[in-house]
């Protein structure tokens, strides 16, 4: 990782949030959508991408994590459904005025404050704590 | 993680898809929530934070952009689901071994052939097209 | 509306949910889709099916009631949509056993008792209450 | 509504589509909510509903048909979480002036047109079909 800005040659400079809100920004720009791209076109445009998502899911069954038994093609396929979402999700923060960096940290934050490291193996009756489910 | 490497004080270290992507993971592994983790299970966990980043915008009708009528705990609000959606979906990426760093910035380049700016203030018939529903 | 059991010649028997549910059961059984149609995975063919939905709507801005300007082949694509969410939908009850007649007429009285007719003209912080956003 | 139009005696009248559009729109018209009920807010608080649908299955893993193993009370809280997904899409249909009866009953017919009987033992490749996913 060098000095340089965004991708040296050969290099992987990490992606930030920021670098995506910038390009699908000048995106936008550069071919005259700013006015599609209000929240919820937006909103809806990334439960469109979500639905895309599922559906490479739909008929599977349980699937092992690593996607062992996937072709090349359905996992390169899922990461271009992943990325639409993300782009989507992006945007939908820009353009609402959401700092998305400081509420990523942030929410981070208040889960570990709702769910302690010390107390999760045991039973809460909670939707969002998956040990509720176990 | 060192004072210096993410956040300097007062900092505002941009935040990375990786850095999201290992904070997700300590957090599950901290909570032996690892084998809740599985594609299916953070795929339905994402659509739940889809369908609450959607209540929030369910009875407004069209909002304008940077959401200037909101009070301040409803962007906040707003910015946590934008979150909780973000997070899964990064957690999603990770255990099915997708590269979303990678995958994203591909899917942009994708779009920009498939999108030419120069081409893209006439109307076409394609659902990704937002000038195609103008 | 005649005695004869699905749709006299001309006639417009209603559509009830059994009619769907029971016709859902004879494609999948014709097909040998019953395996398929395990509920995580009709699940998240509804999800996919409400993508499509959404993406018939992403980037229209808010349209008005009846639809008055949309070609008579987008609404024929949007029955389509529309249906598909029910088809799954009324499919996922069947298979879990849920009683979708006897759910959602209860579901119904269940909303009237928590928004009593002659108090919604009322402000009140309730997600489910239009009102509370007005 | 009288014991005698549809349905044996003992009751359970069978529910049809059309009842449910009625019952919604006299709730809706009872309570001011009309101007509300606009076909975009409506959608989100579709999907709003098939985000609370989702998170009861989010961290279960596969079940099986039937759920044998669910507590009443969770059976219970599934037909509700259907329920509303259906009022929503009743509702929807309504207001775009979409016949729900009529687009549903098409779509079974274009779909056994798509996926003959007596061809669907054979693997294809077609995201709707999931026997090209076995």
């Amino acid at each position: 990782m060098t000095g340089t800005k965004q991708g040296a040659p050969g290099g992987k400079e990490p992606v930030t949030l920021d670098l995506l809100k910038r390009k699908m920004d000048d995106f936008a720009k550069e071919r005259d959508w700013e006015t599609f791209h209000s929240p919820r076109n937006l909103l809806l445009a990334l439960v469109g991408e979500v639905g895309e998502l599922s559906e490479i899911f739909q008929w599977k069954g349980e699937v092992p994590k690593g996607l062992p038994d996937w072709k090349e093609e359905e996992k390169v396929h899922l990461g271009e459904e992943l990325s639409d979402v993300l782009l989507y999700l992006v945007r939908l923060s820009d353009v609402c005025g959401i700092d998305l960096d400081k509420a990523a940290l942030r929410k981070i934050e208040l889960n570990a404050l709702k769910y302690p490291a010390n107390r999760c193996s045991s039973r809460r009756d909670d939707d969002d704590d998956p040990s509720a489910a176990a």
